[in-house]
């Protein structure tokens, strides 16, 4: 018996990312067949039954899942290309900080920003993303740290679903860094946020994960602890910047807490590499910031592999130490820089950054699974991790719509 | 007396890149008048006495000049990704190397392609670099290896102008690796490069720039000297690859014959940075070969920087060691693994990439000069060096014409 679907895009060949055995999940002579924005049938052609209101030719090309950006601080007002130009002409960073640099300036910025001046800003980010094929993306507020901002941002973030045919996922932040209200007082801060905000952005439903800087410039693991603790208490999910500048334990923190994943962990003790296993974390690369700050330590990628742990690569996109608006160069940055290999790097964008979001219905292009999904034109999928900026797919869909 | 011009774009931020005594050569409330595609004027507005018959407003944006980049290998078949990807699965180069791989793929699918498919392939890539405001390119053969695949390498390069509104230069680059014909006889094929290919190319116009590779897995400094010689004999200017794995000599040779540039130099020895003052020779420094290679020596920048020697960046764009169609990123590149300064950084493709090019009417905005320039909506030119894949200009102008 046949039955009728929305749409079939015929004569792809399909890199699905899901685990069938076969490198990228790879099979030839496919098909995605659509209905009401899920993909009904993903497979070779000639197991398809089904028959379609609209058929398409895919002429050949590759189709990958929908790339997932899952670690972004896109939306911020203000530059830091000023201090960039300062430090490389040899002013010092304490310097900068004296005239009220670094996350300081941004902080100032986006406390000052309208909404529509956020999101025009975000906008331009997102689009970038967006043409190079990601249609979901992780948003973290932390440049505003009083309820007003950190709401502002949030609510902006969201609102980019409105703007581009994208699926956002927004995380609290509150936990980034002290605000100059609290200069003398973090652990006053923090207080703030597990006492105030997070009921706030619990009840209006305006994130939904939490996520915390532990770091010697950032909270201790007793302040990340409470935030985790409260977070989870409001049925939160959370987490964690962890393990970027030293080793202070939040990682395994974050674990006990069931993190959806830990992010960053260039300074990840392979010994602690098995608490991730537990609750099944995801470990997020974040190459960017690894880059731009000069680090030589890796994270410890031959642990993960040994253990299967699903490891994630994210732009980390903020306007610091991270200004990356292309998730395939942060993808490249993991190869040349991490040596991960070009699949791990594209699971990295897909199926693993679905995990790190808690998407159960997103990443892989299988049944049952969200239609979102790109088209390219390249003779095999290592193309688009090689070479920079060279690729753009030929085909964006979304929620089961043809959106470029 | 007022006189009358083309057209006048009013209301901008010049950063006309001259030596001015400003950074980035920077004039506030500024105009640029375009007559017959030529600057007729780029000044302060209240200097400016021109009437124009088109009058556009520039809403305050800043002007760049339109960037060039002086050193691609863009016109090529076939994709090296498999290799990277064996690579990084732990497969050796000399594995690689008995598979056919490395240059010698590149030459047997250069070899293979039709014209037409080179050109589109070339578009593809030259295409991403001009939507980031690159208005001039130089490309150079050195895939083909025997004449009939270097010259259709060459009129494909130069086709490119009536595909996309830029400017090309082409460059004769037999000299690049030694061709299986010849595999047991490399000076043979140095004295047919000398004596039957490099009258070829100069009879037919097909190059004004003759580049070597001098390196010990490419050719010795007497056969890069013999391939100068003959250069230099017809009237063609001469660049080498130098410098680049190894200190040979390279650069000094180079400039003994008045090169226009010494490409890549990462192991130039800063008491031979002198030899470039002699002739003005440009150093062309090539980030992301050094970013795929995982070069650990840097160029003498400090040397460089102390004897005043006109410093340009480019992509290098090719299909093993630098695969980058974006020469922001290459500047950006150049800021945060070389140091450069944003503002050495824009020098290096815009006034310093010309006169790598010896183009004497390009890469500033000043009168006389080709109206190639682009218009950006940003705060200050360091931001498109600090931001990878995030501006674009809000338009581009080549020729004295509005293209994009």
């Amino acid at each position: 018996m046949t039955t009728q679907c929305e749409t079939i895009i015929d004569n792809l060949r399909l890199a699905t990312m899901t685990n069938n055995g076969e490198p990228y999940g790879a099979i030839d002579n496919g098909l995605i067949a659509i209905t009401d924005g899920k993909i009904v049938f993903a497979g070779a052609r000639s197991d398809c039954t089904l028959q379609a209101h609209q058929h398409i030719d895919g002429n050949q090309h590759w189709a990958l899942p929908g790339f997932i950006d899952c670690h972004t601080h896109l939306v911020y007002a203000g530059s830091r290309a000023g201090e960039f130009e300062q430090r490389l002409q040899g002013v010092s960073y304490e310097q900068i900080a004296r005239q009220g640099g670094g996350i300081k300036s941004t902080v100032a910025a986006t406390r000052q920003a309208s909404s529509e001046t956020l999101l025009a800003l975000a906008k331009q980010r997102a689009s970038r993303l967006f043409e190079e094929g990601v249609t979901s993306i992780e948003i973290k507020s932390g440049y505003g740290l009083d309820l007003p901002t950190e709401t502002k941002m949030l609510r902006v973030a969201k609102q980019l679903e409105d703007s581009l045919p994208i699926h956002i996922e927004t995380t609290y932040l509150g936990a980034h860094a002290v605000p100059p209200e609290f200069s003398h007082n973090p652990q006053g801060y923090i207080d703030f946020v597990c006492n105030t905000a997070l009921p706030y952005i619990k009840e209006h439903q305006l994130a939904g994960c939490v996520d915390v800087f532990c770091e010697n410039i950032g909270f201790s693991l007793a302040q990340c602890r409470q935030v985790f603790e409260s977070a989870t208490q409001l049925g939160l999910k959370v987490k964690g910047h962890v393990e970027q500048l030293s080793n202070m334990g939040g990682a395994k923190l974050a674990c006990e807490y069931r993190a959806l994943s830990v992010d960053h962990i260039e300074y990840l003790a392979p010994a602690d590499v098995p608490a991730l296993k537990v609750h099944d974390t995801v470990a997020v690369l974040l190459p960017g910031a690894f880059y731009y700050l000069h680090e030589k330590t890796l994270p410890p990628i031959d642990a993960l592999r040994q253990h299967k742990i699903p490891i994630a690569i994210a732009t980390d996109l903020n306007p610091g130490t991270s200004p990356v608006a292309s998730l395939l160069t942060s993808v490249n940055m993991a190869s040349v820089l991490f040596g991960l290999t070009p699949e791990e790097g594209l699971a990295g964008i897909t199926r693993n950054a679905a995990k790190a979001l808690g998407l159960h219905h997103k990443g892989q292009i299988t049944q049952s699974f969200d239609a979102d999904f790109t088209l390219w034109d390249i003779e095999q999928p290592a193309q688009i991790v090689h070479e920079i900026n060279t690729h753009r797919p030929s085909a964006i869909w979304c929620g089961g719509k043809h959106v470029r």
